[in-house]
């Protein structure tokens, strides 16, 4: 039978299991990506881990996140992270070069091969017939050392695009559409994979656009075919030697099936605040704003900036409105500058930022309050730009570029002049010069590791007890993020590296007593948190469940989960059960003490546990969906500890 | 007898007193300028004196300190500046415009003119034919309201300028050259007119860089003739209407001489931690650095960074060097777009930053800890960058762009290629776009501020008693600057309208107990303090005087002052006092407890006054300085109190 072009990916890349949807199956990993927030992290675990040297075929360290230096943390943070690059044979991307994501794709991402991100958005290069997935740093940390990646053999989701996208509508809304259908917890446990007679239409970065919103269907990853236009794309990029062609197999099939027809796309929306909360443009036009806001992982083709550029070339931006363009990567802007792009947005009116992640993650350009942000970034989770109670729309650049000379959120196709046309870039700058290469092995070994004063070691954590007998000190409901529980932002991350420090920080937007409570359970025995379905939505920082276990949390219970929270848990040993029955939600409360006896001889040996809640008589039961090897991580306490005992079993 | 420049502005502008030098005069203004950081307050203080519209010929209220908005803080404080200068019949220079000083000359600075700046930088005006001074927040909002300055009549000190600039020497040059002969408290009590065949091979942007960093000698202000090449500015600027010449007569004299051969200087340095630390750069070259930042008021001409573009073109910085580059207008930018200055820079490295005042007030691109920061603005004083213990150098445009290129401190007069020349620019993008004109009168009184949570009134302020019994909480030494006493920077600058959050910053960096103490202190009627000479130099921010009289402070007693604080002081009832007998000053020591008895009276009647101190049997004897209506400020406790006495009076 023939092969999906995901199948050829996980086929051709199998440690362990077999393809079975929903069995656990582990994959080799050829290239790796880490930023800024979460890379000092893994920088700290392979030292701890003991690596010599990157096993993988590439692995790139991006500064991208933390790009304010309000004080020498952040630069302190940068000199660390290409000490500890230089250390471990890794690329090191400057401050200034660019946003992870697309300066992956333009430099190093390879049809055929495997990614491990620990950044949500890594499945962005899923555009590149690459199987890219985020992960927690503790996850990419494990694949530098060249261990596999452990999964859940996933459903293959073919999406069937048609047509062609019309005027005014791009690639945006392709994924805001499918947002529109599906929701952000539509694409659990799911590849999304397009194929199609509209593929061919859309250009690499048009897939790109598409498959980093992947994460916010909370899908594993998406995946395009590796064709013609990839091919163009390398070799624009002077890379068309690392092209092969990767596409699906004419009788392949699909585990489940859509179908998008471009041509009938309109301008999209994502009201405030989940990327789902999608409608057509034209039901809310007319709703005034104070921010347009252009750049992000999720629109950074030089295409994107451009289209922008020309809507706005000769016209002047509304009275009052700041109009925020943050250029995706230093190729890019060069090539935006001398093709006169830049010229026509700050003649319009616009604010020029620095090339990196910025407002997308809370890192500048903070809404005023009270006020309408429109945004073309990924996410749009309350309080995520910095501001408490913000109100983002999520667009595309065409929205985006008319509604900033409007003032107010407008559909495009109603503006009194045509769709304008971008020409094709026939000649990208290629230069490296932020992009720094691995040293050579005997080089590198000589290298030392330079830490400021914020950098402090992870502190030991015990294993799992017998007996746990812990209140439960936060209920949630549904979809909480993971910025909801360690908010991301200039605030937290400048601590991304000082676990007592940023765990001060841990989930003070739900309640701000958790912290001061989370302590004190640590005495006696910690605590657990109670949540609805959607657990762990959005970011994939390992700080998210790494602060908390630092502040006692021993068990989550909860009525799903999504994918890389759960496995953050996992690897920082706290035990992830869900409801058994999901009414059983209603009858826990905040305060409640609940108890687990025999508990890790019931993880040994079940699938399903028991606990008890106090004052209440039946007993609760519970699901852990774990599989042999995660259990042994959370009995042994998380994946530092378990490597650990391999490492002295191998002795 | 004939008039100086100085002369001629200050006699067409006297409103009151006689212009020796040491007398209080008081001058009309014409024309002022607020910058954020300092203007939220300013506005504060004009709807506290109930103002019904500007009575300038034109005030500016610029945003371009504030920039990094990582929660709603600083956006909401652009949108209660938006609406104060709708309210109050100001220009708005909305954020991404660029920097006050150098946007201020090209759209709305006038020979002949006088212009007041909540801005200790206000001075670079100067340049264009301007009597232009900083001052206290609280003094320019008297100036909105059509109140005189008052100030005491400087020595004018005439500069002769002779000869040119060789290759590779740069007007950054000229006041690191005077900075090196006078130190950072050399101008003092002084005006600086500059004069000679010299001045006319300097241009408009080469004299701001001069006036600019007066500010650093400590002088009143700096003068320029306005001449032909004011004319030529003007005529760019589409501005030639609004010129005037404005020369010294040929009879003019000076109070005081100096003399600069323009041939014989060479490329100089100011060393860590003072702007008066100059050496020549061959002194120090091949020191190693982390950072090369062009940008700031000190630089801000288009010619500034076309230099350093021209000398980076085709070439790459050194690795690991981070390369900052701040525009400082728009305007600007977009011609350095257009003539691909930019894409030089880019290409060789760059970061690129947004338009404002950025590292340089430390909002942004602080050093690592432990290295050198090369840079091309006007201040090195400690911690200034952001970094506690920073080692920043001073430099010109020419010296940053080639160190950029070799990673270490290095004469530019060494390097293997010819001086390039930059092209005169002769066509400037004029697009006022983002500068807000002020609203008619009727329109503006129907505007409503917009005031967010941050923005908190002044409390009241109680009038000076007759006896003072306070302890001395602090004794600090020589030159201690207004970032010393209440830093700028990132984590406090968002505060500046919220004066029980801002005072909890003040004297840190000298003393983490002072807060606390102040605190205390002010139950028991107040405190004191002790310093060394100059005390107060630096920016001219008026939260420096008044958070420590938030936190108690009544008297301050050192050898001199620097002449901004010294008047904020005043303006926020402090008593400013100084030694009669210097050597006193040794006597005094922390933790005494000083005691004034018949205050309110020895004030009134005496030019000096006597105070004992706890345990000394001698009574210690202080000259006070103050004007009669000095002294009457300072007796009812600041000058809102004057002024709301004033209007009871008129009433």
């Amino acid at each position: 039978m023939g092969l999906n072009v995901a199948q050829k990916l996980i086929e051709d890349h199998l440690v362990s299991g077999s393809m079975e949807p929903g069995n656990e199956i582990s994959l080799k990993i050829d290239q790796t990506l880490t930023q800024d927030a979460t890379g000092t992290m893994v920088m700290l675990e392979l030292e701890a881990m003991g690596l010599d040297y990157a096993k993988t075929e590439a692995s790139a360290q991006y500064v991208d996140h933390n790009l304010i230096q309000v004080d020498s943390k952040n630069p302190d943070d940068h000199l660390f992270l290409e000490s500890a690059s230089k250390r471990f044979g890794l690329y090191y991307s400057r401050p200034g070069n660019g946003v992870s994501h697309p300066v992956h794709m333009q430099r190093l991402a390879k049809p055929g091969q495997t990614l491990l991100g620990s950044d949500s958005h890594t499945c962005a290069n899923g555009c590149m017939g690459m199987l890219a997935m985020g992960a927690g740093g503790i996850d990419v940390a494990m694949a530098i050392t060249g261990e596999p990646i452990y999964i859940k053999m996933p459903q293959i989701l073919g999406i069937k695009l048609t047509g062609e996208l019309p005027d005014w509508v791009s690639a945006k809304d392709v994924i805001l559409e499918l947002l529109r259908r599906y929701d952000v917890k539509g694409g659990i446990g799911k590849i999304i994979e397009f194929y199609g007679p509209g593929v061919k239409k859309l250009t690499a970065m048009e897939r790109h656009v598409i498959a980093n919103m992947g994460a916010e269907l909370g899908a594993t990853t998406t995946v395009f075919p590796s064709d013609a236009e990839i091919r163009k794309f390398l070799t624009l990029q002077h890379r068309e030697e690392d092209w092969m062609e990767l596409v699906a197999d004419e009788d392949a099939t699909y585990d489940l099936y859509e179908e998008i027809n471009l041509s009938e796309l309109e301008p999209l929306v994502a009201k405030p605040s989940s990327p789902g909360n999608v409608v057509p443009v034209k039901e809310i036009a007319g709703t005034p704003i104070y921010q347009s806001y252009i750049g992000s992982s999720a629109n950074p083709g030089y295409e994107d900036f451009a289209i922008a550029a020309e809507i706005v070339n000769g016209r002047t931006i509304a009275p009052s409105i700041s109009f925020d363009i943050n250029p995706t990567s230093r190729q890019m802007l060069t090539n935006l500058v001398q093709e006169f792009h830049i010229a026509s947005l700050l003649k319009a009116g616009a604010r020029l930022h620095q090339a990196g992640c910025n407002g997308c993650i809370g890192m500048g350009q903070a809404p005023a309050s009270g006020r309408n942000s429109l945004r073309t970034t990924p996410r749009n989770f309350p309080g995520r730009s910095g501001t408490k109670e913000d109100s983002v729309f999520l667009c595309s650049p065409e929205v985006a570029a008319v509604s900033a000379l409007t003032g107010e959120i407008t559909d495009p196709r109603t503006m009194d002049f045509p769709y304008p046309k971008v020409d094709e870039l026939n000649n990208v700058n290629i230069d490296d010069g932020l992009l720094d290469k691995p040293l050579p092995k005997e080089e590198a070994k000589q290298t030392e590791l330079i830490k400021g004063s914020n950098i402090v070691s992870i502190p030991e954590m015990d294993e799992l007890p017998e007996t746990l007998e812990v209140p439960i000190l936060l209920k949630v409901g549904d979809n909480l993020s993971t910025d909801e529980i360690l908010a991301g932002g200039a605030r937290v991350l400048p601590f991304r590296s000082n676990l007592p420090e940023i765990s001060k920080f841990t989930f003070e937007a739900v309640d701000s007593s958790y912290v001061e409570r989370g302590i004190d359970s640590k005495q006696l025995g910690g605590h657990a948190i109670v949540g609805g379905f959607n657990y762990g939505q959005g970011s994939s920082r390992e700080h998210a469940a790494l602060a908390p276990r630092y502040l006692g949390l021993r068990v989550v219970i909860v009525k799903d989960y999504a994918r890389i929270h759960w496995q953050n848990l996992v690897n920082f040993g706290i035990l992830p059960l869900t409801f058994s029955d999901e009414d059983d939600y209603e009858k826990v409360d905040k305060g409640e003490v609940l108890t687990f006896r025999d508990l890790r001889n019931q993880l040994q040996q079940n699938d399903s546990l028991t606990g008890t809640i106090q004052g209440i008589e039946e007993e609760i039961q519970l699901e852990h969906n774990l599989s042999t090897r995660q259990r042994d991580i959370v009995l042994q306490g998380g994946l530092i500890n378990w490597i650990k005992s391999r490492q002295l079993q191998n002795e």
